[in-house]
This record gives structure tokens, sequence and C-alpha cells, in this order.
């Protein structure tokens, strides 16, 4: 790889770093680019350095790149951007962080209104599985910038106890008898798709608090989660334009998966038939 | 008082409501206006209503004309304009807090850090009494149409949860023992310049937090704590302009009584000496 003197950039905070080639060729690896086109992109994309150059251009410009060598490489890297694009509601996330609990086993309903010891919550999403409920708040940003600080943690602490103790109020009776039908772990979670505080951070894991943001925990991030599962949300695809993308999320579809046999909500999203069968072709190697 | 039918207003919040003659005559008797100068205003604000004014506006008209004929009257009456005015920081709020606090035998220290069990918190008023701690979260917002939601005493919940779990882990020992030294009652308390949303009161009084807003609670509101201690801050005055008020505010000087005997502040706040004696006088009125 080429050497040269390094060179601060912007990220999408504000913030400076230097430019460190070795991650951008790590992202483009973890994308499944083959290594001869990795080193090519990093090349070209530090020719073009500039210093406070923002990592927003930096990564569309090797998105490019990227894009014209393989799609569904492409699809992976900009999964980040994908999210992002979901908005502006919150609604699309929330219907992702459903399906990527249901995969792992829980019944999931979202958008549900439970009554607490003190007042009534509404739960962004509520997954069961052999006696744990978790309920989970999404935090949806459409900036990169935006990051859930330690309130967010800690005003969903006091949701769950809340919900928690109206919960034990009603079966006082039952748990007193050693009813084991009646025990059930309530587990809060909060998923975004940016990223918390280093104090958000710690004040989840040490109060019990199941937090996931784009690349936290180490196991089990979002990026992973999506990965693993490859619930690809449609705004993945490179192959349809952001209205379209805008279209298909208003009639309701979220994932890749989703739009597979669904000709007609494509088309009805403003892909032209002369189109179809390329769009069709990245779905199934995406999602298929 | 003249009959006429009722004009639909316009609240900070962007609410109608009808205007409500004997409301404006309540306030204007509670600053200490004589009843024959409250129908006079009331009559006079009558005749230049017109539908859709906004409530600011009737208060500012009133407030003019309750200025022209008594000052002390006046400088209550716009007390919760003054509390407005006490931005854009919230930090003189919290002073204010605090000296409400100290006067009701509390040993009162503002901005302090304190290591919970999880993550430390800066608590802006931390207040004891006889083995009761008090952790007080001032909110302080410049617009009337701010509310607190619910989100504000949760997250105050957890993070006094935190603070107390921490100090309860401590002083274990101890309060197995049976070492009443060592017991002590935390509180949470919120204390805002504007309003709280129905559900923040109900989850407040239902956990256990003390929540004080400018008219809540009916006994022990922030505007009677601060009608009954005369601890009015100095943007009550009408004898200072805004720009004078900011300069002191500066200087850290918040309450109008920390004015007394203060010449050089005023002067260094841009007071000419022609009107100090008029100031003086107004100062020694309202809260001497």
């Amino acid at each position: 790889m080429p050497q040269q003197a390094p060179i601060p950039i912007t990220k999408a905070s504000g913030e400076q770093e230097l430019f460190d080639p070795q991650k951008l060729a790590r992202s483009l690896r973890k994308a499944g680019a083959q290594e001869a086109l990795v080193e090519r992109i990093v090349a070209d994309t530090m020719a073009q350095l500039y210093p406070g150059m923002p990592t927003k251009k930096i990564y569309q410009q090797a998105f490019a790149q990227l894009r014209k060598a393989t799609k569904p490489s492409a699809a992976r890297y900009k999964l980040k951007q994908a999210l992002m694009e979901l908005g502006p509601s919150g609604f699309p996330f929330e219907r992702l962080v459903g399906a990527l609990l249901q995969v792992q086993g829980y019944q999931v309903l979202v958008g549900q209104l439970m009554q607490g010891r003190c007042v009534q919550h509404e739960v962004d999403v509520v997954a069961e599985q052999e006696g744990v409920q978790l309920l989970v708040e999404c935090k949806y940003h459409n900036h990169q910038g935006r990051v859930s600080d330690v309130k967010v943690p800690l005003y969903i602490k006091a949701r769950f106890d809340d919900i928690r103790h109206r919960w034990e109020d009603e079966h006082k009776g039952e748990l007193q008898n050693g009813n084991h039908l009646f025990e059930r772990t309530h587990k809060g979670a909060i998923f975004t798709n940016t990223r918390f505080t280093g104090d958000a951070q710690q004040y989840g894991s040490c109060s019990g608090l199941l937090l996931v943001s784009w690349d936290y925990p180490q196991q089990g991030s979002l990026r992973e989660l999506i990965d693993t599962s490859r619930l690809y949300p449609l705004t993945s695809l490179t192959s349809l334009s952001r209205a379209e993308e805008q279209r298909l999320l208003e009639q309701g579809l979220v994932l890749c998966r989703e739009l597979i046999g669904q000709e007609e909500a494509l088309l009805a999203a403003g892909v032209k038939s002369q189109r179809l069968k390329g769009v069709q072709e990245e779905i199934a190697q995406l999602c298929g």
C-alpha cells in the first residue's frame, strides 16, 4: 500500500481524525471485495484525499468504485447509509429490529401500549421467548452525528422498572406461591442505528439493559445481526432510486427479502419493466 | 365588570382558549393591585381584545398599565416573565432554586458530580437537612411553550436510583448493624420554570419524586415559593434594562436581594448615577 504523510479528515460529528488507509481497506474487505480491488480503491482514494475531507465523501467515492465492480459487495458496504435512508420516520427501523429478533426465535409485536405501575408507556418492540420478555426502544437517527447519551438508557431503565413493577403487583400471589408458570424475566433493550456515548454503554451494561448500536457490542452489533441473518433493508439495493425506495417503504415494505416475488410492488414504486429483471437479480443475490 | 361575548385568545403553546376576565383580574389582585386599578385594567384590556390575540400580548399590555400605577405590584406580576429572562444559560435558575431550598433550612450545594453504582452524574442542586438528601434537577426553559414530558422524571428517577444504590452499597455494613447515624432518605426532585405534562406529574407523584413547576403542586409551586420567601430574581425589577440585568447575571448575581448595598455592581452594569436612587428604592420595596 502506498505511504504518505497522515492527512486529517472530518468525521460526521465534526471531529477531526487522521485518515487511516487500513480502516478503509478493512471495511472494503468486510463487504466482500477482493484484495486487488481493495488495493486499487484505497490507492485511488489516497490520491484524491485533501485535509479536512469529510469521511462521508471518502465513503461515497470508494462506494462508487466498489459499485462499479461488484453490486452485492457494494450493498453490504453501504449498509450504514442504507439504514440512514430508512427515515424520516422511525417505523421502518422498528420493523427491521422486530425482524432481527424474530429470526432469533422471539415472538414479536411492534408499537405496543403497556401499563406501568405509574403511567402507560408506548414500547416500540415487545419480544417474547421462553419466559423472557424483551422490551425494546428503537432510537433511529438519520444523521450519523446523532448519538444517544446516558439519558436514553436512564429513562428506558425507569420505564421498564415501571412496567415490571406493575406486572409484579399483578402476579404477586402466584409468585409467592412459587408458581413457575408465572415467572418471567423482563429485560430492557435499546437498538440504535448510530452510536451510544461511553457513559450510556457503561450505564447500560451495569444496569442490565441490552444495548445494540451500529458497532456495539463487539459480538451482536446491529451490523453483525443484519449481516448474519441477511435481513438487509431494501435501501441497501443499489439498483433502486431513492424515490423508488421511499415509495416501497410507504407501502410498508422494509426488508430486501420482502421484495422477492413482489413484481407488482416494484412496478407500483416506479420501476419500469425493462429494469425489473436487473432489480430482481440484485434482490436474489443480496437476500435470496 | 363589563359583559361581552367570549373571545378566543392564543396561548403560548399555540392552543386556543376563551379569554376569561376573572383570570386576569385574579392575577392582578395577586400582584397586589387595588380593586379600582384591577377593574380599570380589565376594562381597557377587553376594549382592545381581538380574536386570536396572544396571551403574551394581553399580559404585556396589562403589565404596562400596572407598571405605570405601582412598581412592586408590577414586579410580582411579571415574575413568570422574569424567570424567562434569567436565560440563556440554566445556571441562574439553579442558583435561584438553591436559594429557595436554603431558606427552607437545607444546606445547599450547586453543580455537584456524584458517583452512582453505574456511572457518574452531575446533579444541579444537592440539598441536605436532617438525614434527608434532596437531589435536584433544574429544567430551565426560556420559552413558555416548552414543557417537560414524562421522559424527564423517568431519567431523573433512574439517575437517583443509581446514586442511591451506590450509597447503599457503601453503607451496607452500617445499615445492617442498625447504626442510625447512617440512615438517610434520598429524594429526587425536579424544578422547572415552565410546566410538566400530565403524564410527567402522574409518574412523578407515583414514583416519589418531588415535582415543582411554575404552578404545580397547588401548595408549594415555584410561584408560591418565590412569593412567600420574597426571593425575587433581579430580572423582576422594572427599573433595570434587559442589558443591565444581563450584565448583573454575568457577574453571578441572581436575586434581587443580592443587589442591596451593591452600588458598585449596579454602576458596573451600566446604571447611571442619576438613576441609581430610583433603582435602589425599587430594590428595597420589592425585596428589602
